[in-house]
């Protein structure tokens, strides 16, 4: 029988429950943590019952807390159904994001590798009820998570009550993937033993008090991925800029030759970077990342990748069945581990890692807006992206020039919303170039970022901004106009476009 | 003879020079890295040498890299003489910061634990010549820093020549008081083996080939470091909110009776606010911090703090005689170790660091700038506020309401310059109250910002803006009108004050 492969102790075999009855645990007002991180390892089926509830008129707003964005059957629907009061920590679906910029959700965006720590001090409130979906529960009430480890390890240690989601969808054959690892709480905290990408420091499994375990769903559905775009002309350039860039960096001392072990952001742009690096010369290279996408996998492949670690697994649509075919492969090359260990400062610092990741916009002293669109409108959140940044040896921000058919200029006088200060951008790539800003002063990082990586179409303009606030600023180690600076996002705002001439 | 105390090689009691001959090493276009952290350890007679030359006529432009600020003797009077082309990471003279926000100075404004690995990495480029402080040279040319460490260990490494000024007023009894470890360089770095606050992981001295020390200079002059202000109404009122906050906090079980590590960053204020823990319930508190001021002995002589880690020692003039009398008995509570250390992200993170650093301006939705007056004037630089902020269990951010006798807001719509972003920022405190942004939404946070925070000569304005805002803007997770968003600070440029009437 295969229940009792997934669920090897036979009272928690009594406590499966259809969803609708798991989802009568879950209560107007409640703080529901859900596993989940991209849309990988999220609870399907239980949301569902809560927003069916809502929508027969039930009056049940709930807090949701996931590791980091989930998919569809979960933000969407519980979004759609208006149960979402609150969101933490970060989030990329449509519906919820409408939700959040029409006012209707309060969405509070947190560093990734915060979040448990968050939680443990107590900063985010009592956890409710934790709904997580596993590929098996072991004897001992321990969770064997699925695509994605995330904050899991820490919503089921907080939570009151846990629902767990047993996926059939899951291969079982995920189990061994995971290393769950606890630090501890401070100030009585040891190091974390973790000296290697593929060092292994904990155990396969989430510990969890069988009598915690209240309810258990069965379910059959495959996590939603996004297909991930065609690698385009300029995603092939900037990854091109950076090979470049490291391949120089190697030659002058500065790198090993395998380099340093890579970050790579979420996302079609990101994926499309790393998968680039096929091409390259580099041999061994290895990955301590976040989201391991198709890219990782292709990598592996080719035997370009030596080990990858993260904390989820994101494989598009046409290549999970490879990935589920081949994944007594993979296992020897990848794990994946708690976003507290994944994203933890002290682990990135450490090993020395190679970050890249993308920009919405970058200001030409080099800072950075991960998040916000136009200051006001949330995109996603923040994620690791800080994480990363502030403790890699190298942080790279990668954006395309423009944007909205060339009518938005990516580099702009200020950015409407700071994510990342002109203190922890070292690289910034366009498809039209590099900057490298390392021990730059704010004006010599001017002529970088405008020479190499603005478009064309609205270097003038950026130029005629940076050469008036030179002239008219009363102190010049930042020239600003502060009653100028975002005139390109108003033009863009009046007259849909930054365009010089129509503005 | 005091000599063979000081300097206990004989080959290297030759290398004793004049100051002039000394300083006929450093020339023109030079890396020159000198010791300093705050007006504490730093070189004081060579760089006078220097000076005169340029004052001569002689081109002599270097860049100056250091630990953190230093004293006049160094960058006064190099900034005086123009012979400092390009500083980093840090500053807080005069006429350094004149010659910076005149554009005849760049400035590279960098994370002060950052600064040690970008060296080692050669971000920064070749170190010619080390220019160091020291109390003693031990038989293998091991040198014995003074008052501070900061990254004069990483100099010393990297640095093709080292000059070292032994300083005759600074006392012997320094020795001991330093922990000198270095993390090594990445991928292959081990754990840092500092647990707690006490923990002594290193060696007394600096290791340094003998052949590299190319000539030593006799001083005798004592740090000039500053007076520290009265205590004022307003510094206590704030340390009021602190303590009544964090006594809370403990009372809701979210932090031990002790505590947590405290770190505060530099100056009056916030020298202020510690001082004020004297007449907190706390007992047993343990300090891991960057900078030792003033307060620091007072809560060390009071019992209240059990042990004090930092970088440097910053003890104002009419303290320091009695910090040198009891040198041996402060030596039992506290330890100097290199900024790599103290600012490390891995240990503030182990430890939970509860951070406490003054902030220029705060945002209605909690952004922080430390840097910059009116988004073009550096002030100091970020300092180890970043890496404190970024990796506490909580970070509190502390300013007066208002500035400029009540003409300037510090609370303003958004910052003209950002270096802590929403998501570094857990509370916020002025005189007037304390705001506890933790786990809040952008909007809540103006409630708690404007409503606890702000001076009540502004609030009307600032919730006039931030109602507009809401109204107007088209996408409402962050409210914000791009075209209006700075106007008290240019109405500060135009009219001197951004107070509502005048306006």
């Amino acid at each position: 029988m295969e229940l009792h492969e997934r669920i090897r102790s036979k009272v928690l075999r009594e406590k499966v429950v259809s969803k609708e009855e798991a989802a009568k645990f879950i209560k107007d007002g409640m703080t529901v943590a859900c596993s989940g991180f991209t849309p990988a390892g999220y609870p399907k089926v239980v949301p569902e019952m809560i927003a069916q509830r809502a929508q027969k008129g039930e009056n049940i707003r709930l807090n949701i807390i996931t590791g980091a964005s989930t998919g569809d059957e979960l933000d969407g629907v519980l979004a759609r159904s208006g149960v979402i009061k609150k969101r933490y920590p970060y989030q990329t679906n449509t519906d919820c994001r409408n939700g959040i910029n029409s006012g209707q959700i309060d969405f509070c965006d947190i560093h990734l590798s915060h979040l448990p720590q968050f939680i443990k001090l107590g900063y985010l409130g009592n956890i409710d009820i934790a709904l997580v979906e596993a590929v098996a529960i072991t004897e001992d009430g321990g969770i064997v998570p699925s695509t994605s480890v995330g904050a899991t390890n820490t919503f089921v240690q907080k939570a009151d009550k846990v629902i767990v989601e047993i996926n059939f969808a899951q291969p079982l054959d995920l189990e061994g993937l995971h290393d769950i690892y606890d630090p501890g709480d401070p100030p009585l905290r040891s190091p974390i033993p973790l000296c290697r990408v593929s060092d292994r420091i904990g155990i396969p499994y989430i510990p969890c008090p069988k009598e915690k375990i209240v309810a258990i769903v069965i379910s059959n559905r495959k996590d939603s991925t996004n297909p991930v775009a065609e690698i385009d002309r300029d995603s092939r350039l900037i990854a091109g800029h950076i090979i470049d860039f490291l391949e120089f960096e190697i030659k002058k001392g500065r790198f090993p030759k395998n380099l340093l072990p890579l970050q790579s952001g979420v996302g079609s742009v990101a994926n499309a970077v790393l998968t680039n690096f096929k091409e390259s010369r580099f041999e061994n290279l290895e990955i301590y990342s976040e989201v391991l996408q198709d890219a990782v996998l292709e990598l592996i492949d080719t035997g370009k990748v030596s080990f990858a670690s993260g904390t989820a697994f994101t494989i598009s649509p046409s290549k999970l069945d490879h990935f589920y075919k081949n994944l007594k492969f993979y296992k020897n090359y990848t794990i994946l581990r708690p976003q507290e260990i994944s994203n933890n400062p002290e682990v990135i610092r450490r090993l020395g890692v190679i970050a890249m990741n993308t920009a919405i916009e970058i200001d030409i002293y080099g800072n950075v807006n991960s998040t916000h669109i136009g200051g006001c409108a949330m995109m996603n959140g923040i994620g690791g992206s800080g994480d990363f940044t502030r403790n890699a040896a190298l942080s790279i921000f990668t954006t395309k020039s423009v944007a909205k058919d060339g009518n938005i200029s990516s580099i702009v006088p200020m950015v409407s919303h700071h994510d990342h200060t002109e203190h922890d951008v070292h690289v910034v790539v366009t498809e039209q170039g590099l900057a490298d800003l390392r021990g730059l002063s704010p004006k010599e990082r001017v002529k970088q970022i405008i020479g190499k990586c603005a478009h064309p179409d609205f270097r003038k303009e950026l130029w005629d901004y940076y050469r008036k606030a030179l002239f008219y600023a009363k102190y010049k180690h930042t020239p600003h106009m502060l009653n100028r600076v975002f005139d390109l996002h108003n033009y863009m705002v009046k007259y849909g476009t930054m365009k010089p001439k129509v503005c």
